[in-house]
C-alpha cells in the first residue's frame, strides 16, 4: 500500500511518524508543504489539518489515529489489552506534555521558556519517568522488550526538550538512557545523520 | 473485572464513558470525588488527572485511551482495520471540537459565548457532520450499522451544544437526527431519565 505523509516542512507532530517509518523501513513519499501552498490545501483535509497520512485511498489524519493504525499495522501496538492500553496511556501522557511545550514555543516563548524549563518540564519528566519504568524498570521500551508507536513519540518529545534544553534530562536518568540507546538504532541513526545536514526546524514559528 | 470509574460529581469527561457503560449494561461503581477530596487524591494519579477507570487492579488513566480500551473489550471498536481508525479519527475530531468548548467554558464564557456559538461552532459541526456522512449517509452510528464508543462521544458533545444552545444543530440535520435516535435507546433513555431528576453540572464551573 502506497503511503504519503503530508506535512509542513518541519519536524513537529509528523516527526514521530517518520521515525517509525524510516525505522520499520516501511517505504513512504515525505510530501513536505510549502507556507505558500498550505492555503490551497487546508479546505481539502478533513478538519483542515495536517499530519495527513494517504494510505492507498484512504485519507488519515490526526496524529494520535495515525500513530495507532500505524501501530496495529506494524506490531507496534503490544502484545496484550493491557499492554495496548498501558501504550495508549504513556502516549495520551506525552502529548500533554507536549501541548504544555506548544503552548509554551507559540505563544509565550520569550517570556516563558525559562519558566517552562525551571517550573513545568522537572515534574512532567519525572511522571514519565516513573511511568516509563512501569516495564523492566524503563530498560527496554516503553512496554517492556518491544518498541511501541510510544517510543518513538517519546525519543522525539525528549530529543526536542533537549534542544531546548540541554540538561532537561539530567534528573531522570532512565528516560536519557533510553534517548541514548533509541538514537543509536541503526535505521534511527541514519536518519537523524541525514536529518542533521538539513537541519528542518522543530517548530513552525522557527523557535526550539 | 469490577469497574471503578472515578471522576468529579460532574458530568465533563467521564459523561461518555458512563454512556458507555450504561447503555451496554457493564456493572461499574460510578465514585464521585467531592472538590474537598481532590488535593488528597490527585498526587495517587498517574497524571495528577481524572476520570481513571479501576479495572481490576490496572490503573486506567486518560479519555481517549479509557475510551478505545473500552471500544475493544465491549466490541465498539468497528470490524475492520479501516473502520477502527475511523472511529479513531472522528473522537479525536469531537474532542478538538471539545477543546475548544472547553477553553470558552473555563476562560471565556461571559464574554466569549455568543462569538463561540456564532463564529466557532458552525464550522465545527459541518465538519463533523460531513465525516459522520461517510458511512450510509449518517443514518445509523459514526462507523455504519454498528455503534462504536465514538457514538457515545458524539452524543454527550451534541447534548452539552443543546444545552449552551437549544439551535445548536439546526444547520446539521444529520446530526440532530443522530442526537435525537440515540436518546431513545432504552439504557440511554432510562438513565437520561435518572441524571434529569440529579441533574449534575456539566462542566466544573458550573458553566453550561
Amino acid at each position: 500500500m502506497a503511503l504519503k505523509l503530508s506535512y509542513f516542512d518541519i519536524r513537529g507532530l509528523a516527526e514521530p511518524v517518520r521515525l517509525l517509518l524510516v525505522d520499520k523501513q516501511v517505504a513512504f513519499e515525505d510530501h513536505r508543504i510549502a507556507r505558500d501552498q498550505w492555503a490551497e490545501i487546508k479546505p481539502k483535509m478533513i478538519f483542515g489539518q495536517v499530519p495527513c497520512l494517504l494510505s492507498g485511498d484512504e485519507e488519515l489524519v490526526q496524529s494520535g489515529a495515525i500513530l495507532r493504525h500505524l501501530g496495529r499495522v506494524h506490531g507496534l501496538n503490544g502484545n496484550n489489552e493491557t499492554e495496548t492500553t498501558f501504550i495508549d496511556m504513556f502516549y495520551e501522557g506525552i502529548r500533554d506534555l507536549h501541548n504544555k511545550y506548544a503552548q509554551m514555543i507559540y505563544g509565550n516563548y520569550e517570556n516563558g521558556k525559562d519558566a517552562y524549563i525551571k517550573d513545568t518540564l522537572p515534574g512532567e519528566l519525572a511522571r514519565l519517568e516513573k511511568l516509563f519504568r512501569t516495564y523492566k524498570n524503563g530498560e527496554h521500551y516503553v512496554a517492556g522488550d518491544k518498541e511501541s508507536y510510544a517510543d518513538y513519540v517519546l525519543f522525539e518529545e525528549l530529543d526536542i526538550h533537549l534542544i531546548l534544553s540541554p540538561t532537561a534530562l539530567d534528573a531522570t536518568p532512565v528516560l536519557k538512557k533510553f534517548h541514548e540507546r533509541f538514537a543509536e538504532r541503526p535505521n534511527i541513526k541514519a536518519y537523524l545523520n541525514k536529518r542533521a545536514a538539513i537541519n528542518p526546524p522543530v517548530n513552525g514559528n522557527g523557535k526550539q
